[in-house]
């Protein structure tokens, strides 16, 4: 039979090889970690190769995704269809399934792409989080997996890790278990040059159950997994390695992280290992031994098929963990909810407005689960009867995350990759530089999440210029694949929400206000106007002179300058640009249509003009922000910067 | 004589009034810290309000920044000149000194700006290791001082805390002693709803000395100070206090964190700490004895300057801690190696020719420290000679700051704030996502901190787009009081260096390529032309039918497409772009000049046009990146995404 040993160095040669071949890549981690990985692949993890998608499979994800080729390797040899030889040769080419590090939806397998160290392990809390609401919810006959991870140094250094980890011992998540490569090597040498603290003695500290072993043993690796799975707590294994293991002359160095050995030291590390095989061969008895520990999981996902079929509410279970929201149900909500808003036209914040909306799609939608970074109360996304989640409910829906903003987004990416769940949550908007890694990872994956950011500009007051964006704003529209939504009132945010719930391959961003905003929408139309991201939200009826365009609190603004200027008998009409990035998607007709051709336009948002010359050309008018903020009540700051519908009048009466 | 309850009650009622008249503050932490405060004021902190400059005084951080009218009662009381009771009065108004948050420059006495949870904590490492390596170059003759912070819950959940303590704990900074506010609220309520770890054993796996004490015991807290003084490590002072102590029906809720107590709870606050005074009244006695400790340090400071005046080196010690960088000779030496530079044209990455610019400057210039967030030899920010900073030499002057990139940035602000160092560090730019908060900080407080990042576009090749930046140019161009610099060549990346180093109010970062590039500046002009931003480079012989701007990379693209088109007959001037903030800057006379008035525009960058538009116009063509990239060798990841001479010549052609 084939031995641990073989199975390992399987992994080892095509790693190596494969960078050998890209002449690029990351071997050593593949090497030293060859062996931990085919303990897990071939005794613990539960999948099955021919259906990556099983929904109750356990969740691997490589933190340190600098090691890609482990789990393409891995992917290959347990015979993922798609992962061809071909595949590995073509490692790091355009158009590869082999990406330099592991891409989400580019390749079947990878659960979360990796790469940004500390994102792996904090996207698997996510995971685990989503397991066990979902288990509590739909019952342990259908939802009933684990999440593992391997994690390197460089990912418990980054200060995420910390966040993830102290949330995920808060939540007593035991179905995480974590692989930590301790080979006592970093990038700049000897890990000791930058580290000497006791990770085990740190994970204890946040309520986690640690083990030791000896990394390159399969029998006391296998001890340590078992013991894992039994564990009332989340397990991280510390697994002794040597990077590069089996090169003869490189093994133990830093050399071996990012660079391919060389092909003498392939050669030596051929005859170190006993591994008489060419580049990319793999001995059949060896193939069909990891194939054979790539249908493992066959069986059980058969028992899985048979249960959730015997269910009376398998059709909506499926629509569950395919986190399906319905459309015309929400459509139909959201209509219903902003009519009823602009029967009363209330003066609200729009972080009031979001919670408002949030308290009819909450109990409406049992896939939203929500939470905030320790500002519940501000953010407004905790709605009536939601409850706690965590050790004592797993079933509830409401996560306190603590002041942990990038550790929650990527929680939150977590939760949407595992599928049952669609996570929003909240913060302050200058707070997303904290969470922005985590955010950009979930665009580049195309993920559903929803970020409540309130407190949107110098609208915030007192709190002063530490907590009010100015560039901001900026910053996540230039993100790709972000929508960044700032509604000026009730009805535009209950549209966003929807616009949001229903993009289901895009990172959302909800922009809200601290202090109170005017009705706006008062046309009663039941469509969605904020679809089409900006709009004349107010026409003139005299001569046009200037558009003006605002968004959000400055929409307030722009209508008080229209009437104004009517006064005057000067006709202005105002767009109001939910948001941008909708916006640039529609026709240049349109765009042209809204923008008033030729006409001179006025933006107006309180934050800096980058970016904002798209629309309105380096000759237009931007009333907004152009340094940091101050502290003190909102309606002075807002005089003191001149951001106030004279300064607006004035621009406008002095267009030639 | 006054008691220590007094002196503690004078904080707690000038923050619970100052709270009050402004309707917006966060009065619970300076009632429940008061104690320690005065413990540490009175007797602990080395500082003569008279003269909040002395440079070796102790610094004070107040991480809990949100606590500010801790720090405001703080300085009124031990004799700020500042900061008069008229300030306190006008607590958190347009204008006065005592803004929502602790601002650095806008108060003296005030160290750091806080009030993004983390950053406090962090940016004080940095001024405890800046402490460490003067005091090691300069003597303690001159330097001898601590590092005091006070941090709260929210602090220690942040991700960044866990970079800062690491790297504390791994550099043995004995000289930093913080005060955990161990309150057990958050604004969610009781803190266990989100954190249950152990942060005393937290510490100590960092290598940390840890305690705990009674918070409102002033022997005990005076006991557990003076043994910090003592340790061979950070020390960790856990202060067990009630959240707005005093209040008879808040204290130890979150109801006092953030909002008035209201005047009627004020009254029974006053009746149960029996203070019997009127609003902001404190009485003579009480402030006598304050000002006395004000003035503890004067003796200490006039020592200290009988000392540094008895020192043959007094002036030059004088000007390195006032971190001085000789304008004169920086010019001279940049322009003798750009000079250098021009006379070999050689082919180089712009992170090579930085290195190459930092062999010259490093040894010229003491006040240089480096680092790298674990990719030293990637970024090429250690040069000859260099060695490791650390506990067992703080005079080396290279910081392994470990893949801590949050922890780096801010350790650099607080380097900066401290003086006497002048910190650059490197990792990718993609990773500047990791560090932005700290950064944005950097740009409110005016300090000089050098980022060089590196690998900054899809020209780094096979590592893929989790590590391609795309929008990370325009996000940090976004931030007010950045200079984001993108040379292209080995004469520009020197000028660029100058100009950093020269920019002693503003943060830096040298957007780098990991690729090699061909050399561009042949006119051996002794002239920094970086200094306008933006230059033209190659101007055309023929007529000129458009514009080419291009940053980095780019120009070399754009150079060989003036060279195509010229074959044509058809003329293009390359403009050079290596920084937008400085042309920006530039009279609109001379951004005109430069970009050819009406002539068409075509900016080539291989990042997102989001900023561009502002130079180009909406009907400027750009030639860049539309979404993320892509892996790949970089060559044909520039074909792929259509970043090449051959699309400019293309879009040049096409023009009207």
């Amino acid at each position: 039979m084939t031995s641990h040993h073989d199975l390992a160095n399987a992994i080892r040669f095509l790693s190596m090889d494969a960078v050998q071949a890209a002449n690029s890549g990351h071997p050593g981690m593949p090497m030293g970690m060859a062996d931990v990985a085919t303990v897990l692949f071939t005794k613990f993890l539960k999948f099955d190769a021919k259906a990556p998608n099983w929904h109750d499979r356990d969740r691997f994800v490589l933190s340190a995704g600098h090691g890609s080729m482990l789990i393409y390797s891995l992917l290959h040899l347990t015979g993922y269809e798609a992962m061809t030889l071909d595949q590995l040769k073509a490692f790091r080419q355009i158009g590869a399934l082999t990406a330099g590090h592991p891409e989400y939806g580019h390749v079947p397998g990878v659960e979360t792409t990796t790469g940004p160290l500390g994102q792996g392990i904090s996207t698997a809390v996510g995971m685990a989080m989503a397991e066990a609401h979902l288990r509590a919810t739909l019952g342990s006959d259908v939802v009933d997996h684990h999440t593992w991870v391997i994690a390197s140094d460089g990912d418990l250094m980054e200060g995420i890790s910390h966040e993830a980890i102290s949330l995920a011992g808060h939540l007593k998540l035991n179905r995480l278990i974590v692989l930590w490569d301790d080979n006592e090597i970093s990038i700049d040498g000897a890990l000791s040059v930058a580290e000497t603290g006791d990770q085990l003695k740190r994970f204890d500290a946040a309520g986690w159950a640690t083990s030791k072993v000896d990394g390159h043993d399969p029998v006391a690796l296998e001890a340590a997994m078992s013991a894992a799975l039994q564990s009332d707590k989340p397990v991280l294994i510390a697994c002794r390695t040597q990077i590069g293991y089996g090169s003869p002359n490189l093994a133990g160095t830093a050399k071996t992280h990012g660079s391919p050995l060389g092909a003498t030291e392939i050669e030596a590390t051929r005859q170190a290992l006993n591994w008489p095989h060419a580049p990319f061969v793999v001995p059949d008895e060896i193939v069909s031994t990891w194939r054979a520990a790539g249908s493992r999981g066959a069986a059980a996902h058969a028992d899985w098929k048979a249960r959730l079929a015997a269910r009376a509410d398998a059709e909506a279970i499926e629509a569950r963990l395919a986190s399906r929201v319905d459309a015309k149900a929400l459509r139909q909500l959201v209509a219903d909810h902003a009519g009823a808003m602009a029967a009363k036209t209330p003066s609200m914040a729009t972080r009031e407005s979001s919670g408002a909306a949030l308290e009819t799609l909450v109990p409406a939608f049992d896939v939203l689960m929500g939470g905030s970074a320790d500002l519940t109360g501000s953010v407004n996304t905790k709605v009536s009867g939601m409850s706690a989640y965590g050790a004592k409910d797993y079933a509830a829906r409401y996560v306190h995350y603590g002041v942990r903003e990038h550790g929650m987004a990527a929680a939150m990416n977590g939760m949407a990759l595992h599928g049952g769940v669609v996570p929003y949550a909240g913060t302050f908007l200058v707070f997303a530089d904290y969470l922005r890694p985590a955010l950009r990872l979930g665009a580049l994956m195309g993920v559903r999440t929803i970020h409540v950011l309130t407190h949107d500009s110098i609208g915030l007051g007192e709190d002063g210029p530490t907590h009010q964006p100015v560039e901001t704003l900026a910053s996540l529209r230039a993100i790709p694949n972000v929508q960044v939504f700032r509604p000026c009132d009730p009805v535009e945010v209950a549209e966003c929400w929807e616009l949001a719930l229903l993009a289901d391959t895009t990172p959302s961003v909800l922009s809200l206000t601290r202090q109170k905003l005017p009705f706006q929408r008062r046309d009663g139309s039941p469509v969605n106007r904020s679809a089409q991201g900006a709009y004349v939200l107010s026409p003139s009826s005299l001569a046009e002179k200037a558009v003006l365009i605002a968004t959000g609190s400055e929409v307030e603004i722009a209508m008080a300058a229209q009437a104004r200027l009517a006064e005057s008998g000067i006709g202005v009409r105002v767009v109001s640009a939910p948001c941008l990035e909708l916006f640039a998607a529609q026709s240049a007709d349109y765009q042209d249509e809204v923008l008033g051709g030729n006409l001179p336009k006025v933006a107006i948002e309180a934050a800096v003009r980058f970016g904002w010359d798209r629309w309105i050309g380096p000759k237009g008018t931007f009333i907004g922000m152009t340094g940091f903020g101050a502290s003190g009540p909102y309606q002075a700051l807002y005089s003191h910067f001149g951001i106030t519908a004279e300064a607006v009048c004035a621009a406008v009466q002095a267009l030639d």
